[in-house]
């Protein structure tokens, strides 16, 4: 296989020599842009099908799994193919089994997701740039590490500092707060979700104000056990954490403004469970709040009956109170995502009480790509 | 396996049941800090050796390979184990060996090097500290996205700032320019290097002045060509990438002093080598230079000869012209490292000839533990 580079964006165009001998060219195919450097493989065919290869010799059964699982095919050259189903547009984590064994693909970045460093595919999605590098001012995306009291240990963060926030020594600047996973961490939101750049952007066409995006790290387990996910400690761990360690150690660092309308808390999946709890039990601190596709309303195995009512006292039964001090609840989900009619039932039941929630969905599952968008979304309805 | 968290170090206090039935505490054993979450595999034992576990019941055969490569025992269960010779302290790239397939170990964290996505176990040294991180005032490592008309590609480039540095407003600083090695990237020395974490304990120890320190991604090649390394093309092309676009946009988005005193050129291997040629022929520039274990001046097989002098002219037909102007000429290496006899005999000739330059050793080979020293060392020379 060989590839030219063709664009600014490093995308190649790859000339596909098939392993059989014969030379074949797969004309529009591209190398993906989460490829290792110059590796043309993962390939993506002109459907959205992707080619993968393995030069695995000694292996006696290579496979594939990027939710389904395909076995692949070896050649005399000991070298293993296979091309998908076409997938859907956007970031997807994968994996080999290599003899049954699960590992990163080295012909592919990694990043930390489903509980270890999980290869990737990002496949790009025809007239989507919203999260593209472009010429416009960006900001920078800042680690940082601060002790929290609660684990005990130093914890590293993440940062978005809009553009210009050096130059504008004195000027001060909404705070969005936003969580990963379960699986992942502090570098989902800054690496897969491309934040920084969905902000850059935005910001650049005057559809965001600018703000500060603070990514901390939301695994936090019930003091002392190994208690996580949805559980309510959990969540609880989770709520002191940000209150007590993280919003201090931002508000000491940035020049944050003050007040609950300068405040967002958004979240996926499990950090969509916690926004929704910190946020909605502390709407003197949050007044804007964003949950994207969680399984905290059902749709998923671990989570069977969910009280709102006795969750967020008061949301059902008092939706006016809400509705005064909160500027902005949002709620989305992916349309292929099992959560959705969950999701969708108990925005209707918010409505129906009278409480205020803005809704959306987009296509694809329980995946980064209706990740991006709904920040993409959410960013635009906040601090204005 | 079981483990206790002691420290707020992440260290954990290691009890081995092995997996034969019979269970067996290892006193004094600890997770690699390089685990991920929560594993306790790989296991660090009192003398430095290191077992690995990998659960592969249909593999044929598993090795682990860091430098050496040992074949791991498979039990009754599939769990396949196997503990190495002592190891050095510090930083090892690693892989499995999965049926002859190499791939990062799920049970580590994996860094950009060796040209991919690979395990690496980070091994504490005893009494040695100084890239812990403390309670000290820590400065800020930011990533930034840069548009090199070099390439053509934007590029990301890391830099750290100093503490205070949002809040010394009219503050400037002097700046460190400091290069990886071949096969690794910008993120080097932000990731594996704590480049970050070694600054804030020198600055708050008073060792070294507060100084900005930029970690570009030094892959360039020769234009229009594959030709990289340590070939003088792509060191050209490197040196037009630091001059023309990287410094330009690194005056131009941080407080930086002026002068070349208060510029510093420093890298490891390969980025040594660029260290070398674009610092000694830029010493307008940079009156600081720092080359950490480098290849160019022989002891491996891409190198065979090195004519210092066309290379640098006049660097021993007249080395006053270069002490002169250079205040910092610091050379490093590892004691194990092929690259040191190479070394010493080029220092040797430098001082016969008159010229000026510091040299430094450091147990071990050819890694990051001895860069990381090198920069702890060379930091404290610089700016003063």
């Amino acid at each position: 296989m060989s590839c030219i580079k063709i664009s600014s964006l490093s995308v190649l165009i790859c000339f596909l020599f098939l392993i059989q001998g014969n030379a074949q060219i797969l004309e529009g195919a591209i190398a993906a842009p989460t490829n290792i450097r110059s590796d043309d493989c993962p390939c993506i065919l002109s459907d959205l099908s992707v080619l993968f290869r393995v030069i695995a010799p000694d292996a006696a059964k290579v496979q594939v799994d990027l939710g389904k699982s395909y076995d692949m095919q070896k050649n005399e050259n000991g070298i293993w193919t296979v091309t998908t189903d076409p997938q859907e547009a956007g970031f997807h984590y994968y994996s080999l089994m290599i003899d049954g064994f699960k590992v990163a693909d080295p012909a592919s970045e990694s990043f930390y997701g489903t509980g270890r460093m999980s290869s990737a595919i990002d496949i790009p999605e025809a007239g989507v740039d919203f999260y593209s590098l472009k010429e416009v001012p960006h900001g920078d995306l800042r680690s940082k590490n601060y002790f929290s009291k609660a684990t005990g240990t130093w914890r590293n963060i993440n940062v978005y500092t809009p553009p210009n926030y050096d130059q504008e020594k004195n000027k001060k600047y909404p705070v969005l707060y936003i969580q990963h996973g379960g699986g992942e961490d502090e570098r989902g939101w800054a690496i897969q979700g491309k934040a920084n750049i969905i902000l850059d952007n935005l910001i650049a066409a005057g559809k965001a104000v600018p703000m500060i995006v603070v990514i901390p790290n939301g695994n936090m387990t019930k003091p002392g056990t190994n208690v996580r996910g949805y559980s309510e400690a959990a969540m609880d761990a989770f709520r002191k954490e940000l209150l007590e360690n993280v919003m201090p150690f931002i508000e000491k660092s940035f020049r944050i403004k003050a007040g609950a309308s300068n405040r967002a808390l958004a979240g996926l999946s499990m950090g969509g469970g916690q926004a929704f709890y910190t946020g909605l039990r502390n709407t003197d601190t949050f007044a804007n709040v964003g949950v994207f596709s969680t399984g905290l309303f059902g749709g998923i195995s671990q989570v069977t009956e969910f009280d709102v009512e006795a969750a967020i006292p008061g949301i059902l039964t008092n939706p006016q109170s809400f509705n005064t001090k909160i500027k902005t609840f949002y709620i989305s989900v992916g349309e292929a995502d099992q959560r959705i009619e969950a999701t969708k039932k108990i925005v209707e039941t918010f409505r129906s009480k009278g409480l205020k929630v803005e809704f959306a969905s987009f296509p694809g599952g329980h995946e980064w790509q209706v990740w991006r968008k709904s920040l993409h979304d959410f960013a635009q309805r906040v601090f204005k």
